[in-house]
């Protein structure tokens, strides 16, 4: 919060605090690219503090063969502990674990929680139901111990990757933020569509344009917005074509996604600067919170700026965007 | 009903009026384009009677600065006893007042029932869920009291506008209509979609060629279809691109669109000519009603018509494109 | 299961087959082009034992005149018993029925019924709800009795054509597939999209690119995939453009349509060539069923392959896309 500090009165920013949601911003990741290192690779393990995607994700499911499944649990366990976690390059560092419907889960958690420090986010493949998330809050308990992980940083995200997911993506996302407020840990904070696995779901072969999954990934970004969480898009598969890895990504900024998952190192800077908000988004958001600072002090009710009224949802993505960008150009 | 009185027997009328949906296409309004003027501005508001769109919304909302709202409200009551609505060169005279969340609403409907007319229709932005409506009827009846509203023709138009209200429209529009029957007054007769509010909500750049609401555009049209509703699509922004303007309102109307909001009288007629049915739809329609009514008079039982067995919504559609034709040529 | 018997060994088969979804597998029928023949029409009739679609439907709603339907009745109850169902070219014969709504239904069941033989599906048109179903399933058990039906492999095959239908979608599925239980007869195997009547009751206009239903038919693949179901594409109406049924045929493979309407026999091949699985995923679909069994055999839990954890659903896409194969070209 430099950037408001700096700006905009002490009582301003104690009276914005008071907003839920608005709250949660002072927390705010960037996810633009988020980056998978599996944790069976000890040699890429050792290069996370120099990664530059936002978001770093030690991967314990699908990058990981099963017959690696316990040495990378073990080599995740570590590095865990052996980050240093104030001189990383990244802006989060997430562990992956295996799905529920996988029966791998209980081990990855019960491995991991040795460690004596926590990620920055827990991070669950293949989530298809309201049942999966109450399995997975059980999981971290038992594990963790309430004591643990109760008013930690430590933040959720999950994957959708099947039709049955997609369908019902309502119901699961405001089980998951309902579970969170009953349990008081791990919030929901942003969610992954899963392409692959979704396209194999519903036996549609991917093309380089996408269309086959239009429905399903605009529907996914509406749902992801309308919770106000974060919608990370799909993978580009061919690491070798960068003008498409732009355009897709450049689309899915468009549609609303607010990041990307990437494979691999090369694809993060195209990635990272496609998800930057343009110039006139970013001067939008600096003079929307400086008028509402200013009409705040007037103790005026509703709020109106450049012709449109301003809820709560937009002043947060307002804000939003002005620490997007001091988070990642500082 | 001219046309139909014209040409069908008289039992037909009767027998016709018996089915809910038909007989409110008695009380159909053509809303082909929908005008906006700001009841802030009393110059325009003095040259409604001569506009030509369809549906003439005075607008209290985003149309109107905060620091005018007064004002324009004590214009639109003025307004609402002045017009001359017998020799109106609209089908509807509108009333756009505040949404539910901007705590606007209650002021606005308490200036403006003051008038002694009440608007063809009320038109609320920003219906959000379910319980907006509930709200919106009590509003309506504190302040007109039942017996001034009770069997009015007065309608209701409402605007889905954010993520949440997109997902949830199947219900929103379902209470609503359920809320009418209860209260006995202000029938949902149109719904529109607000792809401004709508792509600031989901974090959406709008495009040229609109790909971005594609999703939200087409579940918007199956919502309202599904309860009989008509659809008004998106305004198009760029005043000067009549081509493009032109292009988008075919493409509304293919997709199933009844029309589109306009925001300058130079989008009037373009979008209007748009939204004319081809003339082999209104063929189709007299020759279905035609067939029908001869069909009736033999007492038989199911119906078909060109091959497709015509039930209650198509024979509403056949209706709805007689009498838009009427309407808007005589 | 020629091949899976051939090429694994019988423990694996005998372990497969409990789970539900695969023992399905077993009575597989593809149904990548599925064919009309109006009852009305005896010299189409007497042509069924040669029509080369995977499924041939004896049609008694759109394509019959409703002064036709009586004769059709008879002319299809003869044909069910008369037809040599050990010759047949095609996979499966169906019986298409009038739709509840249209008030004929109990009518045609009632007069099939008389008929011996049951076709291998009872297909069921403009199905618009959970409570149609039980209609339906009331009325198959009130004619042909529990005994006829209890345990026979006659299959359910439902239309969704209108809004509603489309919206309610999961909730008509998942009641179908429950009625199924409690009956115990007639399981739903496919779910058919009626884009005409669909059209029409949104009030889209068709277009060749079919840009109007993306939506429809993306939400439409994905609810049906979401339970399992073979999901039938929309009739491409010019019987004289090959070339836009190729490429139609192939957009719909491609988003997870496994089949498509056919009108006329011309369009046959062209739907099956289409619909017919790549080699690399016929490929897939062998090395994974075969990597599956030798992974059984050594008692393992969690199975992986090709980097993918394989899950119930993807083992059940490979038997299908195996057994496809198989019974098209055999």
């Amino acid at each position: 919060m430099i950037y408001l500090q700096k700006m905009l009165p002490k009582t301003f920013i104690r009276h914005i605090s008071q907003f839920a949601g608005v709250r949660d911003a002072a927390k705010y990741v960037p996810r633009r690219a988020l980056l998978y290192v599996p944790a069976s690779n000890q040699k890429m393990l050792d290069k996370i503090p120099m990664m530059q995607a936002d978001s770093v994700v030690i991967e314990l499911e699908d990058g990981v063969a099963l017959t690696a499944k316990a040495e990378a649990r073990a080599q995740a366990t570590v590095a865990l502990d052996k980050i240093p976690y104030h001189s990383l390059a990244c802006q989060e560092l997430g562990l992956r674990v295996n799905s529920v419907s996988s029966g791998l889960l209980e081990d990855d958690i019960k491995a991991v929680s040795k460690a004596e420090k926590l990620p920055h986010a827990f991070m669950v493949p293949k989530v298809d139901s309201p049942e999966d998330l109450v399995t997975i809050y059980n999981i971290f308990r038992e594990h963790y111990g309430d004591e643990r992980i109760t008013n930690t940083n430590t933040r959720l995200v999950i994957w959708i990757e099947s039709a049955r997911a997609l369908l019902d993506m309502p119901r699961i996302l405001s089980s998951t933020l309902n579970l969170h407020k009953q349990a008081g840990f791990f919030k929901l904070d942003a969610v992954v569509f899963g392409s692959d696995d979704f396209c194999a779901d519903i036996g549609a072969t991917r093309s380089s344009h996408g269309t086959e999954t239009l429905f399903a990934r605009q529907k996914f970004v509406t749902c992801c917005k309308a919770f106000q969480l974060q919608a990370i898009d799909s993978v580009y598969i061919d690491i070798k074509d960068l003008d498409g890895l732009r355009r897709q990504s450049a689309e899915g900024r468009q549609w609303g996604f607010t990041g990307k998952q990437v494979i691999h190192p090369s694809q993060v800077s195209v990635v990272q600067e496609q998800f930057l908000p343009p110039k006139e988004r970013i001067e939008w958001a600096q003079e929307l919170v400086h008028a509402y600072s200013e009409h705040e002090s007037l103790g005026k009710g509703a709020f109106q700026f450049r012709g449109q009224m301003i809820d709560r949802p937009l002043l947060l993505q307002a804000l939003n965007i002005i620490q997007l960008v001091e988070r990642v150009q500082n």
